[in-house]
């Protein structure tokens, strides 16, 4: 058997640090070796810097390791993963990718740039080229690939399959979005028990852009956006995982209920054709039952790497109306990261 | 000074009933003198058949009554206020009308018939002159007058401003609804508990229908539905008392948002007129802080009868989107009821 | 491989039944084959009577099934696993017993009869023969094992290692119970969003009844309870899964802070020896964290079957106080009997 | 009618001092003046510098009103309630009561000193001649009054009716206490959603020394603690206000239920006799029904000023075991610190 992969992992404390130290436990091509966080934290071992917040135990053999300060280093691996607040990734992420690194970020602070690929592998892979278009990939190799927005996950997962057969052309989505989508220590119990907080600063304009983006086509230079019209209300609920979105969409083509319970039911992808250690069997289910999909009883669906759709009905202003539930820190983040970069390893782009 | 008006309570010992008594206590017009629910709790005081589940005490005068069976006898006064769920209400207050009594309800069960007024004393004060078509009234003077679903409350009084000045032409609602509109025992706490239900059975064609009726026109013999397409989405959150709803609209003649917010803010209407001593001083209240409205925060508004709007802001798709907040036990259900009876008193209907 | 010795369930669509189903699922030693519920349940399949509320999906070969009345039948196996209440438990229990079968129980009807063996097989594994007292099984072979009160297993667990080293005199005892403990529907959301119930009906008695009778010892015809003053007090708290319990115990022998740290997680017992499928590894886990051990943090150690104890410190009444959380449907019902289950067949009385 | 005494507030922005504001709205003797926060609110307006988190409007008077550091100025009243975290109050309180302030204080930093008065007005007003032993006091007027920490207060007002009647000799405490005590932003919902934390830090070595000054006895130069075996464990759950606690204790003198019931209803002090504006009329309040007191129902009985108690049972292990709940922010913070300026006007000591 092969020598796994080394990979670091930069914001290796937060939430979504984690998860990934979580996810990548056992992992059967990459390997932690590598932590950065902030100076706060550097100089400790992961386990002195790190309120390990999960419900399966810290992995010894990365508790042991030394937390560096978020700069590359003589140690530092080819492979990144990043997950790093938008401000701090702005000016961190630049330096990794030029010192030849690949940076696999969850960040927003780039993914709407023109060079940038932002991918969902099961949506788009096919942006993945367009990180050859950067200046680092063509001085040294190194480069940066985004995932999306949490809340832009579910809902473009499933619409893609829906986009795909039938076209979608206007979007009406409202979330209600998880706590730990905030990191930690993140929104104030004082603030969200019994509570709703109809707000989440830049949230509703990035779920706009993204979804344009990731359901945009790639032409060799760039990603032309989708022509699709999004309006996006996000709201933040007393759920610890898992975003809910209540959806409303109008098509290009008309289509049955039955046909898109089916274009849900059998999307399948690169992913699941390559057969990515983190890609799901089944990336989007339909749940019958009439009050599915519940964050807390359909959040771990494929791992908590499914997108969960239910009670499809018809609309009375658009087509169609239905209700989506994901992982917001599995597939809307960590996951959805560590599903780039499995994509990036079985397309040679990192070894 | 006159005496008060006396009135009966049907369904007294639930989540709504308790609030009727809550708010008749050292009610100006109207006083408490008649209790009724179900055969398990005929018989008993009001203190020992009540589970009392409110933060303020049970009102001593109230609490000795002698609960009755659901059904007229010799004691029951003129005015009901009706709190029951739909099926026991479809059967037990007709018979109520047909004794002569003037019906006051809360329930869904006959507010799409096309002789029963729906109304919302600032909205559509104007309908109640449908109860007259009734053939109970027509008979001996009874008749039964509703009041909108706790969902279709908030929405509705948000948008009449609007639709009076603007023209609202499609709704796209999405609910977050708070468990004390289930009643109790209601929503076990392992469902909500940390999650979204994403389906209230019956909620969203109500909630659509009602608003349609709600911002009709009466012409006489009865209620033209306003041509409004609605979508609702029905939601229900981990929260005590207020639904919150994230809403976009299409509007007839264009609106700019100073004028959308003073519309609101200047709504005033026949209940402040009338200085009927349960409206608010101004029913819609918008807020500008960028994450209000909140339900803990602003949910008892104008004593719980305002509805608080806020997050005004363009929307891709329709016009405008905003949020709603309003208090689902009072100003969407025994307030608005007590509201109605205020307004029945006022123009002669009951005395 | 040897055939797997078929079970049935009594009580099978509730909290407790449900985890039945689950933890039963891929067990190396029995398999589902038979489901009773109530009459309403027989006759569908389990599929269509449960409302299935865990997080991992209804095992096919169980969803299938169809639902008996709770009442042996032709099909009704050897061994039973029952999860009914303490009335309908009062009732059917004893018809099961007395038609020859198994009955591992999780209800409290029976838990303080002289010959019923009450037990924890990492405590008192030895008080399992008491059940040879019954006169069903001197009859036909049929008897009735029962495992504690959620809420007393914790306490239980955590004591026993103590009480053989130092002995345990008294015990002072506050509970914060999960939701899950009170079975579905069960608490009404209403009732406990955001708020502590001080009072769960008939707990503490069973509480402390139950901690004496399983660290008391067996003599041949009965077991003589322990002399130990318990006082208990059980609150509910919002929680979904995981009772907390805050502890202060008086010793017979002084102890050390790292000698009791040592006892608890050097416990080893039978169900470790014997290498029972579902006893976990380690039993009783000293967290060293100062907040912990938390529920929603460690209510899931050794796959639900461990008790995680923190925050040993001297008390200023007694000798010592903790914290414990275990799980209450799994180590506190389901798995607590799937256990005894497992030592009843090592031990030959079930095959 | 006399013209109000002026009063300032140290830490206005914070959840106990929007508290403060709250109570001291239309208070008969006081009016707020002066505000002082920390240097990121100074020179703002209040209206611009505070998060108002209460669901009663922010008073309009005090909206406008600049805050200043916090330092004595020229403006700054003789009255000051202080409202900072115990670093800040360390060093700040002290400048205030040298430049002659009074200082009401609701800081854990100096409780304890010895020339310190640590008061509840109906437990202990007796012990208010301790400050002029400080040695501002005798320089220059200038001193500091202290009340206990929110989760002491319940207890004592539970303990000090007994305590005169029949001596308390030990208690046994658990608390499960509200979010709203740990301040904004305090515990990150992340920790506390669903969960409960075993910790809070500092909180049960104030709570076993608070209760026992408060219960001590002034003999001119300094106060000696009673002499009661304090045990306390303090737990954080997902409630926003009201402490409740589960208490054990072991009386002196035998007493019957009955009596200590009529020891707490019959409760009434200096500050009723007085009729402070703050008081309640009945501070401690005995609940019958099974299941109370619930922080939820109770936390606002007596204005928010009132400990309720309920579940009153013969104890196995001391004499009797009960149940309190009080508003931690009101009567265990703000409430407490406004009744001590009410004491000390009262008393002649502020003007």
């Amino acid at each position: 058997m092969n020598k796994k992969i080394p990979v670091g992992i930069l914001g290796a404390t937060g939430t979504v640090g984690q998860r990934f130290i979580q996810l990548l436990d056992q992992h059967p091509w990459f390997e932690v070796a590598w932590l950065a966080a902030s100076d706060r934290s550097a100089g400790k071992t992961y386990a002195a810097a790190v309120k390990w917040r999960l419900n399966t135990p810290l992995p010894e053999s990365v508790a042991k390791l030394e937390v560096f300060p978020a700069a590359p280093n003589a140690s530092t691996p080819k492979v990144i993963f990043a997950a790093m607040d938008a401000v701090a990734a702005k000016e961190i992420e630049p330096q990794f990718a030029a010192a030849g690194h690949a940076v696999v970020s969850n960040s927003s602070a780039f993914r709407m740039e023109q060079d940038v690929p932002l991918v969902i592998p099961e949506v788009n892979a096919d942006h993945l080229p367009l990180l050859k278009t950067q200046k680092w990939y063509q001085k040294n190799g190194g480069f940066m690939v985004t995932n999306p927005n949490c809340s832009a996950m579910g809902l473009v997962l499933a619409l893609a399959p829906l986009h795909r057969r039938f076209g979608v052309e206007k979007i009406f989505v409202v979330t209600m979005q998880a706590v730990s989508g905030a990191g930690y220590p993140g929104v104030p119990s004082l603030d969200i028990l019994g509570n709703v907080i109809p707000y989440i600063p830049s949230e509703e304009p990035k779920m706009e852009a993204e979804t344009r983006k990731l359901l945009g086509s790639f032409h060799g230079a760039g990603v032309s956006d989708a022509e699709i019209a999004v309006s996006a209300h996000c709201n933040r609920v007393p759920v610890e995982d898992g975003h809910t979105e209540s959806v409303s969409i109008k098509l290009s083509k008309p289509a049955q209920a039955e046909e898109i319970i089916a274009a849900w039911n059998e999307f399948r992808c690169l992913p699941q054709k390559l057969k990515l250690p983190t890609a799901p069997e089944q990336p989007v289910i339909y749940e019958t039952a009439p009050d599915r999909p519940q964050p807390r009883l359909d959040v771990n669906r494929g791992g908590g790497m499914a997108a969960v759709v239910g009670r499809l009905r018809p609309c009375n202003v658009f087509d169609w109306r239905f209700t989506v539930v994901s992982h917001n820190v599995i597939r809307g983040a960590a996951g959805a990261a560590v599903l780039n970069g499995e994509l990036l390893h079985a397309q040679g782009y990192i070894r």
